[in-house]
């Protein structure tokens, strides 16, 4: 993502004035305000505005237990002890706001996430740029032949080029024809409304996304997955550096009981208990199904 | 929207067994049950679940208000009343289940309504139809030269037959190239969730889409609006058709006060009052902004 | 919970008029329909209408992954994996209404769920009646010793009966008073708004609340577990049991995998394999602190 | 609210040491940040953080409309077109935290507002301190002879000593109850989460309170606005004080819109389109309920 030297005097503008403020700082996110983290080949985010950090998460978690909670010794072992406890609410008290450019079909699996605030550049009102997402050659992947939403070998030689070159030239089309379109030279000009219609869903779109630390812990968990598509999940991935920085003990916390951690059914837990009690037990005597079993195994061996 | 044989005899089927209840049932309502009611060239709309009508709604409200609401003489009444004061809990009582078929840019601007529950057709999972929405030449519209998201005239002669035209040959195109990315013939072939990526937003979606009735009715004003996009409003239209005979007291409080409705801003109040009082007041006494004055006289003259 | 003869007959009522409806009809659900079921001393929860079943969860996922469903063989694998997978959007497509009487500080515990649509008996505007909820003494027990929000020990002999006569009296005189102040015989009488503060926190209150199966499934996990208070854990049982005769099938997955469930942290798997591998683990050597590690040994022992 | 010297000193402390930050910075919030502003006898309402200021609404409006926004004149004009079109998303975009203390009634009905975050002080980890709402004589009001959720006439002489006696008398007995129910001084002491039941609900709690921007103007409506309940109404105002200074003109056009607006039905429109023609409507003429008319007059005379 190549930023525009406007773009770029923008932002250095924006950090170049810091005013004082009594709220909590977060010096770890402070570093990333503004700054345009390169996503995919024409995205980015880009961290806003943010609210608390790890010292509110504990404050908040001090007004609920009140005296309750004077026993733990520090705040790291209460933001683990409310991780671990599914005590979502104190992490709901800290807030990010990022500036996101992604391409469309990524946006359509993003806004599913529903508890959030989103300002989505409009194609109603304004005309959206010719940039698209044309995926590195080993990110072209065929379809998985075991499991029906992943991507399974990288293609190649011939192949791998005939698809990048449609893309292109797809792309290209699209939107000129677009511009066609919607231009007003000796003709009366479509609406932009109807005229986007015709755009491929590789086009890129921006928006405001705002939420709070338990739904974005959410987000990568489900988005940061290994199981997520990478045009998504190198997103998740680029906002999971920041919040590292912006919450270090939250975000440990995340890493090691939700993004580290399995959950186990009453079968998996009656399977290990009886391995770890020298049993061999088989897929068949496990009471799961083979679909489970071979998650179970997975892990386990 | 041609129904394929068997869709059609699905919906005979769901429709040809009645079962007792107990729940609360609407006629109206039942009578749509299933069918698909058609909307643009390949979309429709299907109710396929609803909960509660007319009587849910006074009887969730007379739950808050005991004994405080016997003096309201009817149910009319009482559901005018509420709509007035905007209490809206005993309309969230009431809950829809619709199947829509719609083009992805629509989709789009309706997942914008966070409070409802989506299940959407996956491409990632699965191989999207070779269904794209052709605008009408009634509705191939120029922008709009005083409104920066609408429409103007329709598009004339050539010009319209000119974007007709590639509408459709870009629609083909893309689909063929689509096809020939997730080929096995030959080939590899493109991960689905990768091919989908060249697709236009004029391509039909499908979803499972539920929501309670007072976020409907919030839908329903934006949407069903003149200034709405054509493309979503006649999908709201077809829902609010359906919504007026299965809680046909609570549609008719929704129309009289929500969608004939205005709101007026203390300076709009201050200059009819003046008015009324025989006064004719100019948009510079008026203290409003020339855009605010002008939606005050479309309305006012 | 004594219904009154006027209650019992509005039930058998409504009971007694089945209707035909074509929409999705769980006969498990239609037996439970209206009946008080009692919970406490005056409490109950009834089932006041559903939308969906078993199959209606299947039919949303099939909605959003095609033909990607289709080697799933059976109904049940299909919940099975969506529950193990958190694909929650299928649950959210089965809704459920109760009307619930209960006692205020449950309800202010009960609240706290958000996702949910509420009516509740207002005493701004109605007389709440006199009853209270005052605990068996078997559920009369100290302050745990060794968690900062449980129970203990059952309260003996003498102190028990000093703090039922305590509770009763107290509950007594204030509704007394709470009466005299609204007393419009000889004086004006306070407003409802306002004499309803001088009432204790084990009054009866009531409400119509409606969620969607996956929200409800999270209220069951949080207030179904042992570490709930009783006096919500009463409420979440009976609740229970209604779900499990209305969507058997969903039911059965959530006791397996959340229920029955547990999530290992990534240092709880660590330690797991390295038992499984033959080594003994001590606390020091787990990287658990001693509050993680005790919650550790009390399921793998 | 008398602040203890501790609580006073913390305030101080946080205020003392403003740091730097890249963020939006509120001037006028950041003069009320952590200072309690007194509500009630004992309540107070502190700003404990804050996201964005109107610029940020401005900025956030600006990505979604892109250059459609470019013709609207300043900010000032923006913030009020989107007032007035209901288009809230931009508003959501700023975020406030607040730590309130307030009597339970009044917590009651202020968690009904769901879109909200909030940590509350647990009566089961933790003792609640002896502190209750009594009303001020200016308060004590008889019920409305026209209103059924209303205050009518404020009480006079005796009866109004009656009742404060009788809330203070009551509010002493049931905590030294509390306590004496609680203690473990000879006997082994009831848990809290069972002793709390015995409390009134004018004790108080706390809570620390997030929202965004356009939540709380929908709070704000509908607390601040004369028909609300004292108690809850000088909560909103003592907030709405702190958002005036923080967001300006958001703050303004709210209050033009919403705070002095009106929402007329089709009805209301039509009837005073005929009396600016010079018609004299009646009730029955008008096509609206007694009750309609009699709220219509009122602002209409």
């Amino acid at each position: 993502m190549p930023l525009t030297p406007e773009q770029t005097a923008e932002i250095e503008a924006a950090r170049a004035n810091p005013r004082p403020t009594l709220r909590a700082v977060s010096e770890g996110m402070e570093a990333h305000l503004y700054r345009a983290h390169p996503v995919l080949d024409h995205g980015f985010i880009r961290v806003i505005d943010y609210m608390g950090d790890d010292s509110a998460i504990v404050q908040a978690a001090r007004v609920s237990y009140g005296a309750g909670t004077k026993h733990v010794q520090n705040d790291e072992g209460l933001i683990r002890y409310l991780m671990r406890h599914w005590h979502s609410t104190p992490f709901e008290m800290c807030e990010i706001k990022l500036h996101v450019k992604l391409p469309v079909f990524v946006a359509r699996q993003w806004i599913r996430h529903r508890t959030a605030n989103v300002n989505e550049y409009s194609a109603r009102y304004s005309i959206l740029d010719r940039e698209f997402y044309i995926p590195e050659p080993a990110q072209l992947a065929a379809q998985s032949t075991v499991n029906n939403q992943g991507r399974g070998e990288v293609l190649t030689g011939e192949e791998s080029a005939r698809v990048l070159a449609m893309l292109k030239s797809d792309a290209a089309q699209m939107y000129d024809h677009y511009e066609a379109m919607l231009s007003q030279d000796g003709q009366q000009g479509l609406a932009r409304e109807l005229a986007r219609m015709n755009l491929p869903m590789n086009i890129y779109t921006q928006w405001y996304w705002k939420t709070d630390l338990h739904n974005l812990f959410h987000f990568l968990r489900l988005r940061a997955d290994p199981h997520a598509q990478y045009e998504i999940r190198v997103y998740a991935e680029a906002i999971a550096a920041c919040v590292r920085d912006w919450v270090p003990l939250a975000f440990g916390a995340f890493e090691d009981y939700r993004m580290g951690g399995v959950t186990l059914s009453s079968k998996a837990i009656a399977v290990l208990k009886r391995r770890l009690a020298g049993e061999a037990v088989t897929q068949e005597a496990s009471g799961m199904s083979k679909g489970e079993w071979r998650e179970f195994v997975e892990v386990w061996g």
